[in-house]
């Protein structure tokens, strides 16, 4: 794995196409942040074909283009909102203007997939539930530390074989590398970004939920920090919350920007499940002093300790499921309900966070 | 390292005399705990005579007299007590039982060494806190998870040697193996034990006001519950919380009964801490599926990732100093504030903490 900042982690899976090519047409519009990679990646593998791509920045454009020949750049975004062979927009626009481009999406009849967090206000959360109910259009939400990480896909094949019992715990932590200078101004805004819990801590919640399989839960406790970076009065660079899930599992996660720049990748991101019958330790993008490559998945139970090497092993079943929904209006890849509840609690903890000062 | 449940955690170390034969008299009191025999030990090792052992169970005493023969039991509790060459008594007793011990060494002019949890309310605290300020004797405590855990000890030295910068949090994992058979009564009943934050969480706060060098701390959320062993209902299988040092550094952690049977060891101790230029992993008695031998210390910083190997590189210098401490009136084993405090927080943990039902 590079050595790169996560901005334009992208990672290649499996490709298993669940359509022909024209089957299922998408766009880009808003290139903002390079998680856009990622998810046109994934659809790509599962078959979408890349019809349009949209940003106001020809620059963007252009860096994407060479990544993405097969799109072709539009003059505006009214060209793919009124495309009618266009059946989703895929998006990475500035945080705080994610929710106005799916609003936009679902009004002209698209189906939205967004980079996460999806929202940035509980106004925006409120106005997007409202666009899906009434319009049974899709918004969903690329939570990627889960979706795009196979070793993360794999711990929910085992908790639903009963590898671990019950699980009564999820540990996240997600240190991300800050590479502050090649940041745009907007990533040191706290009204841009929603916040570190609103950003980073998305991500995390969201595989609380699907691993301890919760349909809600509860902010305990929340804090953020600036510790280091005073230089940027906008940045969190620290955050962590604790939940409790409606069936009694509970939920501790750390976010920050201070992956140090020895690691061999831009975070140690890791993920602890406990179970009554044993645990799952995922160690996502690297093993530290030990293997740089990632997707290592441990596993220790009544039998022993066992080190799982995931990596291209798995795939990402994510997207062909997501393309599959948007065809057959079904809700196998996540549902609407999910993306929203991750959203809503992170807005909920980056609310009622104390703030260390 | 042998499959145990920890109660018998005795580890060996370099033995490195502080002094000779004869010159430090200790002996031990209450043998309700099997620390008590890491906990002499570490005395041992460090030149400490053992020339007494008393409990009022005759299997107890016969089972420590196999291990160190060189002590001579002990009729009744008083011929201790009234023993001028006795420096230190060693004790081990119910947890509750721990402070009145405690003070009936202290009136008679010992120094007391107990294993943690020290007190198990507040009211025992003061009263140990005004014994030890009324007569200069000693009240201290062996948080075996920092003091004889040789990662633990070289971890000091590198957040001295200023090698991941400021330390901003702590995060401590500490699950234990319940063995549920092999515990006595006391250990189900949560008037004795004080509880899982008080018992298990006093070695994680005192790690932690350790590490990032706080004299102080607030407690900001808790929680406990008995989540698989209704059973028991006296027991806490699970607790976790968070605290905010007085210097800003913040901590995190979790204890619980839940080590898998597969584990190679009675618990998968982990400590990590985060600091502004890199942070420090601890695999303490285990590297799952990597290594059965303990004390795995993992440094990433600017350079690198680095892994150190530290079993049976660092020795334990706390008994020696202790010793010392006894001898000299000093404080550089650790203060009693610090004893003191770490038990303090972990009580309040406890008396604030959420109940999971």
């Amino acid at each position: 794995m590079q050595k790169t900042d996560g901005m334009f982690y992208a990672p290649k899976g499996l490709k298993r196409a669940v359509v022909n090519r024209g089957e299922f047409a998408i766009a880009a519009v808003a290139l903002d942040h390079g998680h856009i990679y990622g998810m046109c990646n994934g659809l790509l593998e599962a078959g979408a074909t890349l019809k349009w791509v949209y940003d106001p920045d020809p620059h963007k454009v252009a860096a994407f283009l060479q990544r993405f020949p097969e799109a072709k750049p539009a003059e505006n975004e009214q060209i793919i909102l009124q495309d009618d062979e266009v059946q989703l927009v895929a998006g990475a626009a500035i945080p705080s203007e994610r929710c106005a481009l799916g609003l936009r999406a679902i009004a002209h009849g698209k189906d939205y997939f967004t980079d996460k967090a999806p929202v940035t206000t509980l106004e925006q959360l409120e106005l997007a539930r409202r666009a899906t109910a009434n319009t049974g259009r899709k918004y969903m939400v690329y939570y990627s530390e889960r979706l795009h990480v196979e070793s993360a896909i794999y711990a929910e094949q085992l908790i639903r074989d009963d590898a671990i019992g019950r699980v009564i715990q999820v540990i996240g932590l997600g240190p991300h590398r800050l590479n502050a200078a090649s940041r745009p101004e907007w990533f040191y805004s706290r009204q841009h970004t929603g916040g570190i819990l609103c950003d980073l801590g998305s991500h995390q919640i969201e595989q609380f939920l699907t691993y301890a399989g919760c349909q809600d839960a509860q902010v305990l406790h929340s804090k953020v920090a600036n510790y280091h970076h005073k230089e940027h009065p906008g940045l969190e660079d620290f955050g962590d919350a604790t939940l409790l899930g409606d069936n009694g599992a509970n939920h501790y996660f750390r976010v920050d920007w201070f992956t140090p720049d020895g690691l061999s990748t831009w975070g140690d991101g890791r993920t602890v499940i406990l179970g009554t019958k044993g645990y799952i330790e995922l160690r996502k993008y690297t093993d530290i002093a030990r293997a740089q490559e990632g997707d290592h998945l441990y596993l220790v139970d009544h039998s022993g300790e066992h080190l799982l090497k995931l990596s291209g092993q798995v795939g990402y079943p994510f997207f062909g499921q997501l393309i599959l929904d948007c065809l057959n209006r079904t809700e196998n890849a996540m549902t609407q309900a999910h993306a929203f509840k991750a959203a809503e609690l992170s807005l909920l903890a980056q609310q009622h966070a104390i703030r260390i000062e």
